[in-house]
């Protein structure tokens, strides 16, 4: 009978955990953290889950957060700069916004709870020879402990050796809710403001997501130190929100706008990096990596919790059809992950570029076609189908003039 | 300078803790828990903090849960029966429900964030008197570990030897909300019903609290093992809704009705017991009792969490007044707190007796003139004055004949 092991209880790792559970395959998760220590952690995320992780979250009967006033179906979008331009779109499913510190701890309970086998443990990379030996096939879905490092980088999908952004992501009191809504602020050389409605352990709150350019004006508070002064940093947000992103600055309410609490921030960055999908362990028997640990991108375009979902379940689906995890197996599966977050990889990391003039022509022509806004924000959905509608200046100018664009006004 | 040690972080702790803390008095909290595996543990109680502690709460800054569609103004009461009768009554000030393990979790984050000492430890009776010697006086104000012994139980006071209901309280999903309303419905000779909304780890959850009289019918399913089969347990609870709270029964949808989890569900019993309010110890320092150490009702009036946190503020308050923390200051500190919770004891015994005359002649009042009504809940915000009302038939009397009661029908 397969058994198999999954190391990390993130997105990915559980979600293949609870898939192969239901399916009656054998499945343990290694994780460091209990439920009790995932609660209590810093904010790992800022993470909205799109409609088609949705949908496998109530397939797996995991989707314990609906209509928490934590749903968004209208994108927001704005170019800021000296000529500021701005769209809403509506998205095809509702988005919804959950602390990743609840999630994560409530779906691990629910494996622990349908019978499934977890290990509290590290893991480190010289474990993993002797834990391949209960198992069948491993599943490395999380980098920590240098497992990262077991599948070489692919310098040909890595493109940077650095962060592009430094994140200052967290939960804010003090924002006006705009139900239903979610904002993303593109400021021209600077970085981007991810605004959205969260559940998190208290009501009313706001998750924002800021991505600052390094050395850019917005640098300075990703690295600013909460706790060393709680009020200074709150005033820097509200400041920069005044600047960068007003329509969310009309929303604050400055006498009790602030930081939930320091547990609830997150800075720091992330080095887009592309590994191999598989290794051949010293047993003969195979790791392969999924999740972040495959590709893992900036979250500028908010698909690493999505894709890791997805991908999790392509891997189910292989393991329940296939009897023997070999080379071959690897081999295939790796294939099939790669046409999903291959483009997602490579949209991520044009997005973290200066825009190409036919983007700025699509958000352009978006502020003006209805119809476009919508595709535009659906990108956010469609990950492959966003890459395929970015990736070609002629793909993009075909549909804009499908569209009844005519093309860039020329300055008077 | 003042250092006061605190045994427990439930609300009586929590709110000593962080009353001291923001007057600069220092105080070090002990608890067995930290926020971690506080967040992780099983339901504790299911609590509705009234006005009055909500207004504490807004002083010591920790209101956190303000309007997450978990208060409620609007208590609809039903005493059930052959003719039942029911009525609803507005509440002076919202009532508001969160989740304890969050709550305690997140007054002790609180508390340390603010600079407060914690010491996670088990703390038993014989390691009372080493800690004292830190302090200048202990609060009491957990339980566990044999403290409840050190107090004397007061037989006077304490008429009950064993558990008068068995509890089965949990959160469950599938009930369509009752925006801003509670549900209170007694059943003669069987027990009671409670049913309010409350934030937890997931949106869209009621509480459900059951009492059952002993060896009555309520009585299985506070005794029934929910993990040996959850379906059934939820099928019974179903049931009783039907037979029981017709009016909470017509909200729940069956598909998706039940017990968000098994570590929601509180299975149990208390036995009313008051004791004595300080002890003096060995090295000559004293120990005082606070909360439910000094007096545990059963859970059928709601005043628990809210009487720990009155006589919480009453103790810091003392405290703050006083540099002396001797036989005269327990004593008088002692009186104090029992003129609040002496009633409150009464109340709650009272109430797990079948109701006399007259409290069954003010229920039928309240069915027919709303002002009774309206006093009649606002007896759960006013616990002494509730026991100045019910305590004698003549009270009683005088108050509905002012309110133009005639007497109780003659039956035809």
């Amino acid at each position: 009978m397969t058994h198999i092991g999954i190391i990390g209880a993130g997105v990915a790792g559980l979600h293949l955990g609870l898939f192969l559970q239901q399916r009656g395959v054998e499945a343990t998760i290694y994780t460091e953290k209990t439920p009790g220590e995932q609660f209590a952690s810093r904010l790992p995320a800022l993470v909205g889950r799109s409609g088609h992780t949705r949908e496998r979250e109530r397939l797996l009967g995991v989707n314990h957060w609906d209509a928490g006033s934590n749903e968004f179906g209208t994108m927001n979008i704005v170019l800021a700069g000296e000529q500021p331009l701005g769209f809403a779109g509506n998205l095809e499913r509702r988005f919804i916004a959950v602390d990743m510190r609840i999630y994560f701890a409530r779906l691990l309970e629910d494996f622990v709870a349908r019978g499934g086998n977890v290990v509290f443990r590290d893991v480190h990379a010289a474990d993993i020879d002797a834990i391949s030996e209960q198992h069948d096939l491993l599943v490395v879905a999380t980098g920590r402990g240098g497992l990262n490092a077991l599948f070489p980088r692919l310098a040909e999908h890595s493109p940077f050796d650095a962060p592009q952004r430094y994140l200052c992501t967290g939960l804010y009191r003090g924002i006006a809710p705009n139900p239903d809504n979610a904002s993303a602020i593109f400021v021209p050389e600077q970085g981007e403001v991810f605004e959205f409605p969260i559940y998190t352990f208290e009501p009313g709150i706001t998750g924002l997501g800021l991505e600052a350019v390094p050395g850019s004006a917005l640098e300075p508070i990703a690295r600013m130190n909460y706790d060393a002064d709680p009020a200074a940093f709150n005033a820097a947000m509200i400041e920069l929100l005044r600047v960068h992103a007003p329509a969310v600055h009309a929303r604050v309410d400055p006498a009790t706008f602030g930081l939930t609490r320091s547990l609830d921030l997150l800075q720091g960055g992330v080095t887009p990096s592309v590994r191999s999908g598989h290794i051949r362990l010293a047993n003969g028997k195979y790791a392969l990596a999924l999740g972040d640990v495959r590709a893992i991108n900036d979250p500028i375009t908010g698909q690493g919790a999505n894709s890791a979902s997805a991908t999790a379940w392509m891997l189910g689906a292989a393991i329940c059809a296939s009897e023997r995890f070999d080379e071959a197996f690897c081999t295939g599966i790796e294939q099939i992950i790669w046409d999903y977050i291959g483009p997602i990889a490579q949209w991520s990391n044009a997005m973290l570029q200066p825009p190409a003039p036919h983007v700025v022509e699509f958000m352009v022509a978006a502020a003006q076609f209805p119809p476009v806004a919508e595709t535009f924000v659906r990108m956010f959905e469609q990950p492959v189908r966003a890459w395929e509608m970015l990736s070609c200046p002629n793909t993009t100018g075909a549909f804009l003039k499908g569209h009844g664009w005519k093309g860039m006004p020329v300055a008077a």
